[in-house]
């Protein structure tokens, strides 16, 4: 039987339960298996929260893979291959008549900056057998844009995205804004003080939109000068900066 | 009652009708006028075909909007302003008793690449008084990736997206490949030829992904070696190149 098993990594959007695709939620319904990632800085369990209203708790097993915050390599790797090894445990505890379907659920789209990507790795190389789909979702930056009406490109520009992380340094950023129209720094919370304050200098600010955990009750848009609002404190991890230089108002 | 005229752009996706959002589905329900794009290179209506199975052609009424395929600035002018004014030609004409409500499709997310920012502009000079929302949708690069199961990024890449048709040097397909691990190239069809040779000489034809008219019954998806199928000719306007040095296979 071990053939018949079936993971398929959704995309459930960044927040708002009405921009999961009609796949993923057809996905999560046809699924006896339901992990989500967990991890253990607060942020837990959105990616369920979002998906709640298409899963039966009566009929679904809900199952927790423990991901932590960190940065440490061996804690990463350790973490993800037991995110895998409990993802294989999981489908072989299946009843024999059942044909095994389970989901993987996580904000976003999977293969834009997500977690799926380490899990899979993991389990292509330990359990081959388990078959892997993945259904696209939409991103926490798009959906952004759309709340607050702000165009990311027209026809002609460049977009470049980062993981804003990695990115604080000021010169670089204006090396960015010379080759690119837009540029979205994703998760840019724990630096943002650094980037708005680089962005002023610039003049920049007009054309800049500040997005945190857009979609959810806690959502929070802002653009020019609304964005001293932020003051000097770091942010959540989920929220992103969208600087697009057709955007001056 | 001009105060109640409500315009929702919706991202209707790359192609496969099951990659709607349900939010996107739900305003396409409770439309009264659908507005769609018909270009004149036999593209036309792609979004109108997706969003179908949500469209009841007795009770809503579909409005082809005309946009010609040139780059000549005074004909797309000319044309946007004529689709700002069939729009909102379209709302003043409804009864007066009946809320205007309107949905112009258009595929993938209507702020990344999409026409409906030009139409909106005018709109928004013109005809101020029709409101507008803004629903995002999958990208065809999400949905390229996912389909062939290749990965976007991981949590430290960066991501350069490009609209292809301004990208056609190989010294800067070399920069940017450099500075991005993964580079996009948008609508790639015209160019397709010298930019599948400039990468076979950085030998990164493994790493590379060829994604056209995704999730349609014409999909074509390439990957490294059955790259050279594509020949020297170029391809469809709805096709795309993915670039990504992690994918290396």
């Amino acid at each position: 039987m071990t053939e018949s098993f079936k993971l398929t990594a959704v995309g459930v959007g960044p927040g708002d339960p009405e921009l999961i695709t009609l796949k993923g939620m057809r996905a999560i319904q046809a699924a006896d298996l339901i992990f989500v990632p967990r991890s253990l800085d607060g942020e837990q369990s959105l990616a369920l929260r979002i998906a709640r209203a298409w899963i039966d708790a009566q009929r679904q097993q809900i199952i927790e893979l423990s991901l932590p915050m960190t940065r440490n390599a061996n804690r990463l790797l350790t973490a993800w291959q037991a995110a895998a090894g409990q993802i294989a445990h999981s489908f072989a505890g299946m009843p024999a008549e059942q044909p095994g379907q389970g989901v993987y659920l996580l904000l976003g789209d999977p293969l834009l900056y997500g977690t799926f990507t380490y899990i899979w790795a993991e389990l292509r190389q330990q359990h081959p057998h388990i078959e892997i789909e993945i259904v696209p979702g939409v991103t926490s930056f798009a959906a952004g844009a759309a709340r607050a009406q702000f165009v990311l490109s027209t026809t002609s520009d460049r977009v470049a995205i980062l993981p804003a992380t990695y990115e604080t340094d000021s010169g670089q950023l204006r090396q960015l804004l010379s080759d690119f129209e837009t540029i979205i720094l994703m998760k840019v919370g724990r630096i943002l003080p650094q980037i708005l304050a680089a962005l002023a200098e610039m003049d920049l600010l007009d054309s800049t939109l500040y997005a945190e955990r857009v979609g959810m009750p806690e959502e929070r848009l802002l653009r020019g000068p609304e964005l001293n609002e932020l003051g000097k404190q770091p942010r959540p991890y989920l929220s992103l900066l969208i600087v697009s230089k057709g955007n001056q108002r």
